[in-house]
């Protein structure tokens, strides 16, 4: 059996029972999803996944970049490159499905201990009522059950998100994004709540690729002429609004840096012309941002949208696995983040502002106790997000809550995100957070640091009412 | 009850023994405080604190922080504006003592699990023999039972000093303070040790609010021309002679960076002129500081003073509550912090000198393993001091042991601080660092990492006597 | 007794239960030791050890800066400045051996709880068969038995290395080096397999101590004229040549960051020419470095040699102990290290090559998680080296395993090294990696994130085969 019930849990029988108890209380809450990168089509559409590679394997680079790391190609997993994929050249050394999910099999001891193995014995036994471990024995068998199963109704999308219990799942498009389908949602008797967020990277960020053409697209939908300053920001409050109306409470920022910078207006308008003519420098494009970061904290006093930032990953790090297979292979590496000094000019603006939120996150673990809890600790609109991406594991989460707690509180966290494109293994993320907070509390009433009525307390916050109250959900 | 006499210890059953043991054996020793900023003329006129708020609230930036930060205003923690206290301006807003007192209690949840929590309740119920759990219900009995207390003779200042079984308590005064509580306490028949500590800032850092004016009353009060860097140097060795005679053992200097100097005197002179003329740049204004570090090690090899350096804390960070309310409001928000570099032109000149010591003080837990345990490890001059501010805590106190017990050992320690401005949670502090001291040494024992004949000659000098030697008392 | 057989284990029974079961079935398997620091002509010549002094306290440069920042003086423990050791001068005041083991044993307490006393109490209870606690009272007892056990045949270096079950040790020499010591143990009849590593610093960084004299020296050894960059580059490659030819499976390199550069060929030899004429700014000493270090991932791929790099060290940061006593004394201090943008010219050009392996190091505990975990967790060429130096620790492989393993998983490791030149602590050494490694798996298979068949899997394969298949052995 690859679930144990008491799977997190710390071993020192006094903790767990503590632990237990806890979970017991929150275990089955619904689940709040406020950051992720789920595709809305999935639900307007509704219709069967096509296979376990497909679904499982292909679009989850936790899982792709570990086996490349160990000299697996992609071909071998069935993915094929970009300029065969578009010229429908031959693909005969790129695997089929089945064979790419065997070789996956083949491979999966790499997996052992890590938190993508616990989500995938989660999805196989949970989800699919496969309980035996994976491995190449089985490999075939899990293959076609996972096949059989996904072309049944129970396992059509609607059907796994009510199954799930999920209250409210948030998904991430670009303000270039016409979201039909979330309108086809909202316009849908299906009351799952599924809302978008605004992640305006490729119109605030002068180095994205295509930038001009991006603000020219954002010209046509938002009908609001882009070729000033002015216009530009007026284009960008109508997307917001649209945005919103379509369900939105958030925005989301995915630049290299927390840098921002308040500028003087003819500053702004000179750097928007170098933006749109290419021509900024590094440092330039830098200020730029840093500007636009302000301009929505701005914009989100007025219209009350949560901004998020997520910064400090150098991006497509591999220039030839970019060039053959695009992004999100796991080829994303991040590096040191300073928040200080790069927030301040922020904050001197609205950081002593309760009605405005801005949720911190990091992959520099090294900010949790230095930087990121004193300051959510002390500014009226910081909240600081769970730990993210590489940090989203049991280890991970331990950090976290170890060095943030003190100083931060449980109070200026913003409860769980679960920020993954791969469905399937959403309760499993919100499983593994809540064993993880539980364990943690019932440590520190273990040690008559927190009595269990407060531990009780602040396992439902984590678990949900946090991430409700900081997301405006 | 709030407290459990086995709190904060380990919850495995063989560890928590060995750490009531060896608690057991240190907890009653005498309280060493070399460092902390507590008013000396509490003790010099022995007058009764006058109510719950104003002695365990507004002083308290740990508490206001958190409280701030969830969007409590300090108007309703009755403290006034700084030009609404000037001006006698209508305190209408301001709440009233009793009122700020429940505004608290209503947030006490948000320190749940908090060292700041910790610490509240110990004083409540170890202090002020309250030992329920503070909260919304009980608030106003414990306001009334607080301030009765206060008012008799046995919570004078006196009195707990004595009943805290201090053996010696260092406050941290400014080189342009007269010491008149200092020495009405040398002239006083009372025995307790109250011993001031050189904090010279205000006249070191070109930065400091009114240098150059700090620089004419440290010339009146030293009675030598500081028109000069060389009656500069002299006054500021005056200044020490003086604190030393008022009991002074040590230094302290809260520069923004552990950068330090060696540079020619003609540079020393210019940079000094410029300093005293209010035209360095900010550069100069560092290399000026970096040379002021240097010099004061070296004052210090002659009158034997020792030398503390704070640093990494970008102070004031928040401009707009800064010219409301002032310093010290919980708006100081750490950076990263660099000592291989920054330190080797002091160490170079004064390292190797056993007769010299230098503690270092960090806020940037990633530089304990990598960069202070491997200094303080090899240097003569060089100890580490406890962990600080935020991460004077359960969580820092153990992240501080597990990452330099290895490589600095427990010698180039140098005990415990409490570092605080709040008198009653002095024994909490030392309270929690022994109670934490003597569960990562059982934890060590319980692995056979160490014997117990040996843990408990470590606990003994990690209560007391390496603070005693460190900081010669 | 000073050694118990669960120590380290952790002392929840159930976890140490486990861990004492995955531990039994490797505490055994022959000692792979693929980098260190031993000396080829201990086993070349086979001659014996001359006294404990000589042998356990003078190389051990943890010894010796532990003892220094106490005010032992290297003179106490028997070591002369280098200039009283040139010129014969008098040594009246340097101990002789017997005095300074005493001195040694007099400050033994300074190691409590370190890994160095772990380790020096398994070379006394192990190896000598002493296994009462050392203290000052059997200290001079200690020295006359470990003497004794010095001047017997068992003793001899071959002999210990056949008694440690070490399958293959690997000794670390410059490229000047003639290799006449694996010379003469390549055409021994012993079977003990001693093999060299190409650590080409010397010749490859322009700040080394006589680098125009080194690239002369090696022109001679090679044969091939250096006075170009060609030719330069044709010796590096001669010189690794001669190093495969005695066994060599690795290269090392100490830079002082993992800098590396891809420059155009005008670039290189005017760099290098500049280098030659000792004329480098410090900045084209490091973009020298840095096209160095793509050098030799580039001959690697040629010649398969395992490529290493252990930067971001300040060597030598005491100049005054330098001065008079030379390298290894225990001055080197960490820093901050950038792994992510300086190893991206190198890692673009052959980072995508599951034919070359590059092996990083760091002292900088903070890029565990944030940088290496996710280099390694991607790049087939990139393995992660075990916690090195000051980390090579109990709480330090911890660290190691928790910051490293959910990103990097455990097969993009390479095992342990034990990187030391104290022979006698190598089974020691090893035995701490194993104890520690089956400690944390251990607690994983008690929290149920991992099973115990794996769990004894990864035991295997992190004692040995892991190092085996990285290093290619």
């Amino acid at each position: 059996m690859s679930l144990h019930p008491d799977r997190l849990f710390a071993s020192c029988p006094q903790q767990r029972a503590l632990a237990r108890e806890l979970y017991e209380a929150v275990k089955a809450l619904p689940i709040v999803s406020p950051h992720g990168h789920t595709d809305a089509r999935w639900f307007a559409d509704n219709r069967a996944f096509p296979n376990a590679t497909t679904l499982l394997l292909q679009p989850d680079h936790y899982l792709l970049r570990m086996l490349y790391s160990q000299g697996v190609s992609l071909s071998a997993l069935g993915i094929a490159p970009l300029d065969t994929a578009a010229a429908g050249a031959p693909r005969a050394s790129i695997a089929d499905p089945e064979q790419a999910w065997l070789c996956f099999a083949d491979h999966y001891h790499l997996f052992r201990g890590t938190p993508t193995q616990q989500w995938m014995d989660h999805v196989f036994s949970e989800v699919f009522d496969l309980p035996e471990r994976f491995c190449a024995d089985n490999a075939r068998e899990f293959y076609a059950a996972i096949n059989r199963a996904l072309a049944t109704p129970a396992f059509l999308p609607r059907a796994l998100f009510e199954r799930f219990n999920i209250e409210v799942l948030a998904t991430t498009e670009s303000p270039l994004d016409t979201l039909q389908a979330h309108q086809r949602l909202r316009d849908d008797p299906w009351r799952g709540r599924v809302i978008t967020a605004f992640r305006p990277d490729p119109v605030l960020d002068p180095d994205y690729e295509g930038f001009a053409d991006n603000i020219l697209k954002m010209e046509q939908l938002s009908g609001i002429a882009c070729d000033t300053w002015r216009g530009y920001l007026q284009a960008l409050r109508e997307r917001r609004q649209f945005f919103r109306s379509l369900g939105a409470t958030s925005t989301d920022h995915g630049h290299p840096t927390p840098f921002t910078a308040d500028l003087p207006l003819a500053q702004c308008e000179t750097l928007y012309a170098g933006a749109l003519a290419g021509s900024l420098c590094a440092a330039d494009a830098e200020l730029f941002r840093g500007q636009m970061l302000l301009e929505m904290a701005q914009m989100s006093l007025d219209d009350g949208l949560v901004m998020q930032i997520h910064p400090g990953v150098y991006r497509n790090h591999n220039p030839s696995l970019f060039a053959h297979y695009g992004r999100d292979r796991g080829a994303d590496i991040p590096g040191a983040t300073e928040y200080v000094r790069n927030l301040k000019p922020l904050l001197d603006k609205v950081g002593n502002n309760a009605d405005f939120t801005l949720i911190l996150f990091t992959l520099d673990e090294a900010t949790y106790a230095r930087e990121l809890a004193p300051l959510a600790g002390h500014y009226p609109a910081v909240r600081l997000g769970p730990p993210w991406w590489f940090h989203d594991s049991p280890e991970g989460m331990l950090r976290y809550r170890q060095q943030t707690s003190e100083t931060a509180g449980f109070y200026n966290t913003a409860g769980f995100n679960d920020d993954t494109r791969a469905f399937l293994s959403i309760p499993a993320r919100h499983d593994m957070a809540r064993r993880m907070d539980c364990r943690f509390l019932a440590q520190w009433v273990s040690e008559h640091r927190l009595c269990m009525d407060d531990a009780h307390a602040l396992a439902r916050d984590l678990a949900g009412d946090l991430a409700r109250k900081a997301y405006r959900l």
